[in-house]
């Protein structure tokens, strides 16, 4: 699919809000793709698709994730925040034909994070949270961050995540906590209690 | 063993510092047991003994839970902080004799907590928190939490854990996790945002 037809499709799964944070996190990918030497078309097609996803029912993504061999016995992670990023790799290969599984990892992993993130995944990940439409207290830090230092930004990018979900009573899903301690194994240079 | 031969055992086992913060947790866990209905021997024992692994070497405590059958492949959990628990537990059984597994379970849990945790657990764990000599903002407020409401004070706990952890770059445990989830799972009457 050539990138018109793309977005003409996407369109049609997505709302005008999600459309316009959709083509800020596919610039923001870019950007971030060409600082630190990621394939540039894929970043911008990670980036388009990563929320395809984010306006399906519940009972959408949740057929999709079965359909795909996902196991959602746990009750607590079938909500639509936690779902959609699986649910969109699912989208992104049976509708938008994406095959390549480096690109549908940043898709299924944008919002949670994962163990050995690839640096796509951390560039979609990040591109989620810092496109310029985002507006919270500390996002220029974090925009700085991201341009000096990948893996620091992901950090601070996984530490604020989790500190939100906390103070609005959220679960927390086991992918993130497993980012955060990946991400600092990797980390030499960082204050370390234990 | 009478709890005269504990102590004096326990001294031999914890420094000064330790052996005071010991009393003050069975003394808390003591008020809270009776606040919510549990056996308060059994309350007292987990407390007297909840640090009994405390001072003990990193090898020590190594070679203690693979004695007992835990796997410690995975490094980045290898640290005293997380481990004193487990270990704990283990000496507890070997050392003072303890046979009750409910005692065991709540020494072993007291610093990450875990899922399903019972009210024993739930007493010991945040009496390690709040007794008498801790002094940390926002103690108080857990203080009065913990003899209102112990689910409530629980998630408290866990909440300001998790965020110390957080802010001085360690690693969190995954029993936190899900600890935290579980224990909102149970919530009624809390703020979600999803």
């Amino acid at each position: 699919m050539k990138e018109q037809e793309i977005c003409d499709l996407l369109k049609t799964y997505l709302d005008e809000e999600r459309y316009t944070h959709t083509l800020g996190v596919r610039d923001c990918a870019v950007r971030l793709a060409g600082r630190y030497g990621v394939d540039i078309d894929k970043a911008r097609l990670a980036g388009l698709l990563h929320d395809c996803a984010k306006c399906l029912s519940k009972e959408s993504m949740m057929s999709k994730m079965r359909e795909a061999g996902y196991e959602l016995g746990r009750g607590i992670f079938q909500n639509e925040a936690l779902m959609h990023g699986p649910a969109g790799a699912v989208v992104a290969r049976q509708v938008f034909g994406v095959q390549d599984p480096e690109i549908l990892s940043a898709i299924e992993c944008h919002t949670t994070g994962k163990k050995n993130m690839s640096t796509l995944d951390k560039i979609i990940y990040l591109a989620d949270i810092i496109e310029p439409n985002r507006d919270y207290p500390g996002v220029d830090e974090l925009r700085a961050a991201a341009m000096e230092d990948l893996d620091k930004a992901v950090l601070l990018g996984l530490r604020r995540g989790i500190e939100r979900v906390l103070a609005t009573n959220r679960y927390l899903h086991p992918r993130t906590i497993e980012a955060w301690n990946d991400m600092l194994s990797t980390q030499k240079n960082v204050d370390r209690g234990n």
